[in-house]
């Protein structure tokens, strides 16, 4: 299992021992997935908070009208689940699906508090992590009633740096709010701007 | 300075000693703040993360056209500030006023890594505070693309049982992104379905 990775991410915000990395692995799993398999299903409870070792994942909600939201993109460090179905233990509102094949790190909730009593620090490890999630989440709402699409989609690719190349159109045009044309054409604008 | 209730919130996630008490106590501050009064204002860092042990607060953001939009109102037992300007300690994208005379527990951003050396404890409570937060604004984004008006404004109601009576109308039409006139419209409507 290669979670060479995982551990450089978290060794960035806590220190933990060789006997706490054991502790972390045993109780922790590794697994791969091939594109288009799912992690969560909308509806499913969301088992697992997942860390992105490679690949690259989609966030995304159908609406009662069978349109698809994309919220997330998930690259390698991020993290890719449905937080809200896995902290609370209730039904998942979106899915996350691989766009490539993807492996990934998964703590299970099941596990979560056993961690937490055997090496208290991953409590200020998960603390930091949620409030980088929180802000992003924050942020999201704030673009969506004060950017313009263009204004918007620049904001994408800065996140974003790496995830454009690997995603197809409609995807990000979803995630952006707008449709596939409209993306097209700001991209046009933006060509002819330059 | 009646922190009471402050510190039977935090009982409800960690149990603090009286040495930790005191220690808690002598690093946040409480003030009061009169109806009107910004506790934090759209351009300037956070200053704090208050806790609201009496009053009521509306968090908003003024979009480019002036238009007020309300993303979350704060009564007794909730939390009042721009978390991600405090987070990461950079301009706030928010507005906090208060709507009532307020009485706000606040802890300092420069003490916060203090507060967390000297209490580690804390770590776990900002920890569940942050999955509580998230969830919440998580689920705020999966409302606005998926539920209808009157659907947000009867999960509104559920959400903030006391704050109705407290808060004038245009706010809780602008919370809900919905003009005065069409909320009036779905009040009339419900009120006939009774």
């Amino acid at each position: 299992m290669n979670a060479e990775s995982l551990l450089h991410y978290i060794s960035q915000h806590i220190h933990l021992t060789g006997e706490e990395i054991d502790i972390l692995l045993s109780l922790t799993k590794y697994r791969k997935y091939l594109k288009g398999q799912f992690v969560v299903q909308q509806g499913d409870v969301c088992q697992y908070e997942s860390f992105v070792l490679s690949g690259c994942l989609k966030t995304f909600y159908i609406d009662k009208e069978g349109q698809e939201h994309v919220v997330m993109f998930s690259v390698e460090d991020w993290w890719a689940s449905d937080l809200g179905s896995f902290l609370t233990h209730t039904p998942a509102d979106y899915n996350v699906q691989c766009l490539e094949n993807t492996e990934l790190f998964q703590f299970p909730y099941d596990k979560m508090e056993l961690l937490y009593a055997k090496i208290p620090k991953l409590e200020r490890f998960f603390r930091i992590i949620l409030q980088k999630a929180f802000v992003a989440s924050q942020k999201r709402i704030v673009q969506n009633f004060s950017l313009t699409a263009k204004e918007r989609y620049l904001q994408f690719k800065q996140q974003y740096p790496q995830i454009e190349q690997r995603v197809p159109q409609y995807l990000i045009a979803s995630y952006l709010g707008i449709t596939k044309e409209f993306l097209s054409k700001i991209r046009n604008q933006l060509i002819l701007e330059q």
